[in-house]
């Protein structure tokens, strides 16, 4: 059942137009995938509504949008030189290269206790028992060159995480945007990770996009922050339409903790991917006064705060909430498939796919439709349309029978579908649909675009 | 007095937030910059702007987001692998690098004559003559390793422009969104260009974001869609405010035409950078049918198009309209910059910048400025900022005299600024100032939002 609904998206996601296997003409690149044109509309909306939420909406919060490539002390002092590496293994057998942290992560999923080495562990592409190499580190880093010899001087790292260029900045951003702890910087941005295992659609990718906030706190409280923050990330995701029953928290235990965190809580969405019930969604960083600290040692220019108040300097704390903006579409996509049941054209019941999106993330906000092909109807139904194409975003369909394209535009996700019938032509009405009750509603032409403003507010 | 603009706009960009020099604790990076709070609300804003222009707001373009990291074979069959290159010479005596051909385009510029080779022109650094290396072939393309070893099984290229990513995904695009030609295919995004002379501020430098859109023709309706597009992008600046004056329509010659090129004309805005008058803005070309028959020919996959009502078979040929974020962005900066005159204190007439932006891409839209810090005047300001904050990007000031604060607006392009005084608290209305003409108006409080929103439209 997990894996038909994963199957019915991706599916669904090509058919469609929201997603399609990367470089696909020339065989693929192995877990890279191009965004069609509904997808780039829902992915652009999932940023805008974060940016919303967690930039413009707010006045502790401020945006930022430093460059992948950074100069490389940036990654020697933040730690990723020496410590962003995976520990890669082979089978010996097959030659096919794995995590080593995956696969006992995946044998202790499947046989409800720990592995103690990789020896009880098959392989999963030929099956054949504890034949791996012993396990060697490996950088997670992408690495480049600039400039026109490819030695140590030119060589550069792609970004595997935004949060640095906002520490860098920091100093700069609060002076120049004249706030003071408690504060935030907000960035979206395209992370790089060398991934050996990418996977399960767009949910682990080597090309990656986030969303992250760095917010900057008065030492002491930091925690009471953190928890504001994980209670906020997880009431966004509701508010936009997740099914809460498909949310939890998980906390990462104290001895597996990242060098540079005292506590991180994941919001965690039930994928239900072969082999793994639970999957990362978000997660939330009390980062303490790591990544300053490290870059004013390392840069030597000071990124304390002086406190005029207390009359005192000190570095603040850092509470990160750190989401992907691929996973989060990837959620929003599978909490919003559903399968029900609509009457076709003899009014017989049938099965109907419908993405119940929330209307501020729908690629499509309203469909118009002429009834049918005619000299009458389309000029009628073309000038709605591009009326409304001045505010949103409006899809314009007039081929094949009324009720296959409300399926077509049910199934992705389209809130309103406008029928421009004969009718029209006497009455100056046109009936609009909503997508998830299927009720009808005559409504004036001239008033169309005034009973659309407030249902699709915020878009 | 050309160089003076653009350090006023660098100081500017850097004192106010817009645009810092990147990894600056770090000593900098060449030629890299990182957009700051209203650097990135400015950009997002010019984005947005090309979006609902070329693409949401059309019938006939629909979106794309591709990846960054391509198969290789993409770059192959397009060419970039065996022509994307530079000329790169070195003077022998202070051991700077430079692009051959800049150059010679800067001794003509200079010398009003052409140069015939590099032993007349002086090195720009150390000023010894024609001290330089016979030029080399340099790859314009920045390389990665994906996989743990750094071979050429791995080996993979940060892509230099945007458009391949289209041309690989027409087919799926056309079938799926359900499109014929004409038609176009539009997507903003990073590209990375390993610049041997990056400069003059964000115009170039190694990473940078571009606004591409590959518009799919009947072959022989190319010319008349070529021109169109050269006039819609020039009308797309001019509506945004930028000066008729300084943007001009370069031809390339034919000879120095790219090898997919039919035509190209640029649409140059007149920078006026030391050395240089006027700059590329964006480049509009007419590639042809030469990208898709590329990539049929090296994929094998056909990427012709059946006409069904000529009963025909026939590629495409692609008018691009291809024109930079960054550059869009800081011309829109060097245009809205002006110095005139406001009113002190005193009323005395004193020099005050201002940034003329258009107020859609203004990176705050209103500022609240309570008169003083007072218990009755502060909570009725940030209440009305937090009201509009739902709607807008808000700036909220209350530190220093009320001259400053407006000062403060006019020199970010803030287009309005609220003031909440003394007399709110009897007559319940408020003071807004408009950034241009400096006039006032005295509003009702429950009518702000409905005076602004017309004001506001298509934000």
């Amino acid at each position: 059942m997990a894996t038909d609904r994963l199957e019915n998206i991706v599916g669904l996601a090509k058919r469609r137009g929201f997603v399609y296997p990367s470089s696909e003409i020339y065989g693929g690149l192995r877990a890279s995938w191009d965004y069609g044109p509904l997808g780039v509309e829902l992915k652009n909306n999932v940023k805008r509504q974060w940016w919303k939420s967690m930039v413009t909406g707010r006045e502790d919060v401020v945006g930022l949008d430093s460059c992948v490539i950074l100069a490389k002390e940036v990654w020697e002092a933040s730690g990723h030189v020496a410590t962003f590496s995976d520990p890669l293994t082979e089978c010996t057998s097959c030659h096919k290269r794995y995590r080593a942290d995956h696969l006992l992560e995946a044998y202790e999923a499947k046989h409800k206790k720990a592995a103690t080495s990789l020896t009880e562990v098959n392989c999963p592409a030929c099956g054949n028992k504890g034949q791996f190499t012993e396990p060697k580190q490996f950088s997670g880093m992408l690495k480049t060159y600039l400039g026109p010899v490819e030695d140590e001087s030119g060589l550069a790292f792609l970004r595997p995480e935004t949060a640095q260029g906002i520490f860098i900045n920091f100093d700069q951003v609060m002076t120049t945007s004249r706030k003071k702890p408690p504060f935030g910087i907000g960035q979206i941005g395209k992370s790089f990770r060398n991934e050996i295992t990418p996977g399960n659609f767009i949910f682990r990718t080597r090309e990656f996009e986030q969303m992250e906030m760095e917010f900057f706190v008065v030492p002491g409280t930091d925690e009471d922050w953190h928890q504001y923050w994980i209670d906020t990330r997880m009431a966004w995701y509701v508010d936009l339409g997740i099914n809460p029953e498909r949310l939890r928290i998980f906390e990462h235990p104290k001895e597996k903790l990242s060098h540079y965190s005292k506590r991180t809580a994941d919001i965690e969405y039930k994928f239900e991917f072969a082999g793994t019930e639970w999957g990362e969604l978000e997660g939330i960083a009390n980062r303490t006064d790591f990544d300053l600290k490290a870059h004013s040692a390392a840069s030597g220019k000071d990124l304390s705060y002086f406190d005029q108040e207390k009359n005192e300097r000190w570095t603040p704390f850092v509470i990160e909430p750190a989401a992907g903006v691929d996973r989060a579409t990837l959620t929003f996509l599978m909490d919003a498939f559903t399968e029900d049941e609509a009457p076709n054209s003899k009014g017989e019941m049938e099965k109907r796919a419908v993405l119940k999106l929330d209307y501020r993330l729908a690629p499509i906000k309203v469909a118009v439709l002429p009834l049918s092909r005619n000299a009458d109807l389309s000029p009628k139904a073309r000038d709605l349309a591009a009326q409304l194409r001045k505010n949103w975003s409006i899809d314009f369909d007039d081929a094949g029978a009324i009720g296959r394209r409300y399926r077509r535009q049910d199934e992705i996700g389209t809130p309103y579908c406008i029928t421009v019938d004969f009718e029209t032509l006497e009455d100056h009405a046109v009936t609009i649909r909503d997508r998830d009750t299927m009720s009808q509603e005559r409504i004036a032409l001239d008033q169309v675009e005034a009973w659309l403003a407030p249902r699709l507010l915020g878009c």
